[in-house]
């Protein structure tokens, strides 16, 4: 399997709208059903000049998407990022390649000292993913979240360098 | 001291920004050095319809400003505030007058779960103050803020009902 980390292009959002409309995605996300194209399009673009999106393509086809923000003023120092890797294409190493290249963009590039994210605390996979690269949980925010109907706990996790 | 608890005025925004210009303010918050009035004025309008301001008046003065925001989506049942009191009149009970009308808004006309902040971690009288609220801390972020020459980490705390 050759997957190829790239610089998201305006076209990709087809195929990462249907990723986001995947229940994958919106189960650990704040993602909503029923969200149109045009909301995901305009959630493409980048929201500040410092805003970086990535795709994943496999033989043609964008399977997973990315996106570090970096922060301004007083965090400018830090970024956020979220990932989507296509449900079947789950499970293949796709989210670790998008995490790598925004890692290598925010360290060596950007010069960002801390990242940081919030996880489902039930996120098993996106846990374990976070930990290889050296994020630790800072905390856990009681019922962040509703998700199918209940609400849900998250962990903050932040790697800093 | 007789101070009312009332919603802000856009003419508030004059004796507000002498509020946000004050070291105590910048110290403790996000807040920029040479932020221009338009801004301030900008960032004090509502940025959504849910949003509330509210200014403590102290003899025909506005002496404390704050404002609850509660999120949307699947964060709808959550809310997040900042606080901020005129240094000649700090520990006189102002911002437990203003904290107390955001947390009966939140609790009793709004129906939010879940109320939420970022304090810097030598903020004790912050600290002190949420606490007496039933505020929690949840976690540590590690430098998640720069402020005076250097970094400095900040609790999340939430008060859940």
């Amino acid at each position: 399997m050759d997957v190829t980390i790239r610089a998201m292009r305006s076209e990709d959002a087809v195929e990462i709208f249907e990723i986001v409309n995947q229940r994958a995605f919106r189960f650990w996300t704040l993602s909503l059903p029923y969200e149109s194209f045009d909301t995901i399009k305009k959630w493409l673009e980048p929201q500040s000049p410092r805003d970086l999106h990535f795709s994943a393509e496999l033989d043609g086809r964008v399977v997973g998407a990315s996106a570090l923000r970096p922060f301004y003023g007083r965090r400018a120092h830090a970024a956020e990022f979220w990932i989507g890797v296509h449900e079947d294409y789950a499970r293949r190493g796709i989210g670790t390649r998008l995490l790598a290249a925004m890692i290598d963009t925010a360290d060596n590039w950007l010069n960002i000292k801390r990242i940081e994210m919030t996880v489902f605390t039930d996120n098993i996979g996106a846990l374990a993913l976070y930990s290889n690269f050296g994020f630790e949980i800072e905390g856990t925010h009681k019922a962040a979240t509703f998700r199918e109907g209940a609400f849900v706990d998250a962990h903050c996790m932040a790697r800093l360098r």
